[in-house]
């Protein structure tokens, strides 16, 4: 029988209120804008444009926003490091193709996609909204380590219900 | 008065206990080894450790241990663009000097050090030890969003009590 007070114990502890409270979260509540460049893009380009954006990652996209691939500041550090002149070396040759690319969805909780980022160790994930049945995907956001880092400071600090 | 059962109200939320559960974790908990370079290592030599021990960071340090700058994916690209011998740019010329680190203690809470990496922008702290009242850190560990993302796993997982 219910004790007579207002309040009473539900069977559920600290650990699966939080379990519960951070499942519920999804990717849309924290995902950032993407940045993206046209897939005739250089390498030197791309460089500039991840400065002037400060972001770590930039999509490559064909006509439409399709997502064609990822480049990380990791690739592009290897290339810089060669002897090839940057402005001639396509960012199609240094990117991550869409085979090997992981991705995520608004609809997906941040949770998933965060074991998505810890498992494929990755940095980032991009958003997409799937165009048809042949794996076509519109970029739509970013998903970032720093993202979650945000998250968990608002979780932490009680800012976010 | 307690209601006579087992359990009672504590005046708590689910909200509440998320707070105390993420606030008592401890940098200690989740940091990293540190990747630690000579002051007189050149960029290019940087790099390649970089590359060697898959981190974003490394850390500069003078004998001892004695945390000296900071260098990031992003000051290596940077140098690299330029046109210079990367063999020949001393990495003490890139890194970030000691006057603008901002540093955590395997003692700080993570919500703490988060707090700390969100609001400077960086993409991870060195976790130090100070050695005197000189501002003089021996560095300990790392700690990156990486760590951050992976906590927030296991908490989202019910992994960690």
């Amino acid at each position: 029988a219910r004790p007579k007070v207002g309040y009473y114990y539900t069977g559920k502890n600290a650990f699966n209120m939080l379990v519960e409270e951070i499942s519920r979260i999804k990717v849309r509540d924290v995902q950032s804008v993407p940045v993206v460049v046209p897939t005739n893009t250089s390498a030197y380009d791309v460089i500039v444009t991840m400065f002037l954006e400060d972001v770590g990652t930039v999509y490559v996209v064909e006509q439409g926003g399709i997502l064609a691939g990822v480049v990380s500041r990791k690739d592009l550090l290897k290339i810089a490091m060669g002897s090839g002149d940057l402005h001639k070396v396509p960012v199609k040759v240094i990117m991550t193709p869409m085979t090997k690319i992981i991705v995520t969805t608004a609809d997906e909780s941040v949770l998933e996609a965060a074991k998505k980022i810890i498992d494929n160790e990755v940095d980032s994930l991009p958003v997409v909204r799937p165009l048809a049945a042949d794996k076509t995907y519109e970029v739509v956001g970013r998903l970032t380590k720093t993202n979650i880092t945000r998250l968990f400071v608002e979780l932490g600090e009680g800012k976010r219900r």
